[in-house]
């Protein structure tokens, strides 16, 4: 992501389509006054019939490893996104990311074990494994589904004294790709992932912000048999900066009730020893402000799914019409939520492509070949919609049409109109 | 640690020396509109020209992954503990732990790389490690020296393939040992260390914490090669629950600029796999905090300083008064500061002492075999005096002395009064 930076700070005024970040609009609903609101709500809960003094002085205090406030969070999941949590089976991780990089090599501690992922995937589950030192083995894309590939991947694994033990999800909105896994494709993914005894980790950072259709249930709801680690994170819809996610374990791991008990308490040690607890201090801030929602966030992100959703629609309109008259190598999805749609071109787009998008098109993208394990991605972008706003959308997507139609060696009509519309507006 | 917390739970009445926290009534001073006031500190001291909202929404955002907040720790860092900190070489991290828990693997990245340790050492060095799937050396207790212990280890390592690339110290008053090493222990260690090119992580979380004497310069401001890698902790001076701690590079390694900025590189990016980035919220309320006491905590940790000077004062003066006629193979060290003092008996002390002493005696303590990587240390343990009243240290140690005599088949005619008197105060 470096990289990235350095070229949105070489080109201050280039659109940025390529981070996936919330937008600021909606975090900054988190005054200070609002986080000392939400301590008070907290303390004044968990109090109970002590003084609230006490309360705060163990917050302040070294404290559980798992964290204190896994029983509001196991209620939240499973009101908000229908994730059969107990408080006992919640660790409260230092963000999501964390939550990776324990599950990972708990799960693969042999060296012949492996991580499995789609490609492209999210850069930190690699990162998490690539640091753990646990090998990771692509799923094949020209199998007809993933639980295809993952059929075709074990014997071959197997044949090089290797084995499966988990794979890394996210069947809602994917992060890069934006596509959603039906209720079928989940379930022959369980099927198949309890016969080879393959954990899923089904990280889950979107789900919230579905903008039309009946949602699909959680790999983690659909898990007959406990073969499903569940990763939730506040970060998309409370902040980023409070670093708070969770891994929710099953109440077996493969009908195990013992092995899931041996796996938390392996997790609880490795977290003792990467950050011994999550800060009380932001856990204390996310629970007062479930408290004070009800524990549901949902009523909290509806403005924020609202913004996000408009977005999705103006890029998808902007595609539209910019790259109508293109030829139909130019393609992209239509993701039913999330932040992310994915774009594929009829040529490479790598680090230089970036780069003179940015100078001479004002608009950053992110090549999806930087999320993949291979060179199967290098002529398809992420475009992220969450951070801008619609006017932005609309000058950035219209500069991108004017890259391709250069690298294309064409011009469309159009494009000079779109162009000085939209500098009209600002 | 959780066989402790158990006994705690067990004998709630029981006073425990085996804390090694911080004292409650320092930390509840961080009071949620302290801690406001810090947040609104910081976003006056960054908005600069602009508006404070940019700098809280900015805040609540991802963020650096090195953090934000490095400048303040470094102008700390070199006013309160003499480390010639540079921001650019201050990487923030979720705790002190989390810095270990980057630097070990990246110190120790080949599968024939070791980590040396005292025995006994911190407990969470021994985790970091083992997480990390390093290899541990133990340094030897026989030899004269740590400095001459490594001369030792090296080449016993060489020849069965290995190769020490890092040592772990607390070289102010150690936990689990309280001892100090002096300014020619320092400089032998990292005479030996240079030579051997060995990495000296430094960890200093009771510096602050000196009772009398002059401080001995730590071994950072002693480096003259590049060999010392400075861990800082807010934990102990401000609060453990903000989770901010930080690792402190050298401008070079063994003399190699690039060899240290490729060593920034490599935990940074290992920082954006586990933890993605320090929680912002906790960084800005220490960087308020660090503002407000003019970057230095030597006023702010003076009442805790004082307190936990009368607690050690007290608990050797009531050591003199219940030891004072049994048998010398029972003697305890003196350290001029910190948490611990460490205390030999003449029979071993292990997890069955611990839940007798506390049903039977009322005190719980800490066996200094749960930090040791051999059974040296199964006749020694660890008594903690900072999260404990003079009254409780007065009642422990007498209960404690109750307990030796026992074990030792005596009975202390003084032991009877000391009782009765702690009792008569309560």
């Amino acid at each position: 992501m470096n990289f990235l930076n350095e070229v949105s700070s070489l080109f201050p005024s280039a659109v940025s389509l390529a981070s996936g970040r919330p937008n600021d609009r909606f975090l900054a609903r988190l005054k200070p006054q609002v986080l000392l609101n939400s301590l008070a709500v907290y303390e004044r809960h968990s109090a109970g019939g002590h003084g609230g003094g006490q309360v705060w002085s163990q917050l302040l205090q070294y404290g559980r490893t798992a964290g204190v406030i896994s029983e509001l969070v196991a209620q939240q999941v499973r009101s908000d996104e229908r994730v059969p949590a107990r408080a006992d089976g919640v660790l409260i991780t230092a963000g999501c990311q964390e939550a990776l990089a324990l599950c990972v090599p708990a799960l693969c501690p042999e060296p012949s074990d492996v991580l499995l992922v789609c490609n492209p995937t999210y850069i930190g589950a690699i990162g998490a494994a690539n640091v753990a030192r646990v090998p990771i083995t692509a799923l094949c894309n020209s199998a007809p589904s993933i639980a295809d590939a993952i059929e075709f991947a074990v014997p071959q694994l197997r044949r090089n004294g290797r084995r499966a033990r988990a794979i890394y999800l996210i069947p809602d909105f994917d992060n890069p790709t934006g596509r959603v896994l039906d209720t079928a494709a989940r379930r022959d993914i369980l099927q198949v992932c309890a016969r080879h005894r393959i954990v899923v980790l089904e990280d889950n950072p979107y789900g919230l912000f579905r903008y039309e259709g009946d949602a699909v249930p959680p790999m983690a709801a659909l898990d007959e048999v406990g073969s499903v680690i569940y990763l939730s994170t506040f970060s998309k819809t409370l902040s980023p900066a409070l670093r708070v996610g969770a891994a929710i374990l099953p109440e077996t791991i493969f009908g195990d009730a013992r092995a899931s008990r041996a796996l938390w308490e392996d997790l609880v040690q490795r977290k003792s020893f990467v950050t011994l607890n999550t800060s009380q201090i932001t856990q204390a801030i996310v629970a007062g402000l479930l408290i004070e929602q009800g524990i549901s966030l949902r009523a909290w992100v509806q403005p924020a799914l609202d913004w996000y959703h408009a977005n999705r629609d103006a890029m998808l309109c902007q595609l539209d019409s910019v790259f109508s008259n293109f030829p139909d190598q130019i393609r992209w999805n239509r993701p039913s939520g999330g932040f992310f749609l994915s774009f594929d071109l009829p040529f490479k787009f790598g680090a230089e492509s970036v780069s003179e998008c940015a100078r001479r098109d004002d608009v950053i993208v992110m090549p999806t070949s930087f999320f993949a394990l291979d060179n199967s991605q290098d002529c398809r972008i992420r475009l992220a919609f969450s951070a801008v706003t619609p006017e932005q959308i609309r000058t950035s997507v219209t500069g991108l049409g004017r890259y391709v139609a250069r690298r294309l060696g064409r011009e469309l009509p159009n494009l000079r109109d779109e162009l000085a519309e939209a500098e009209d507006e600002e």
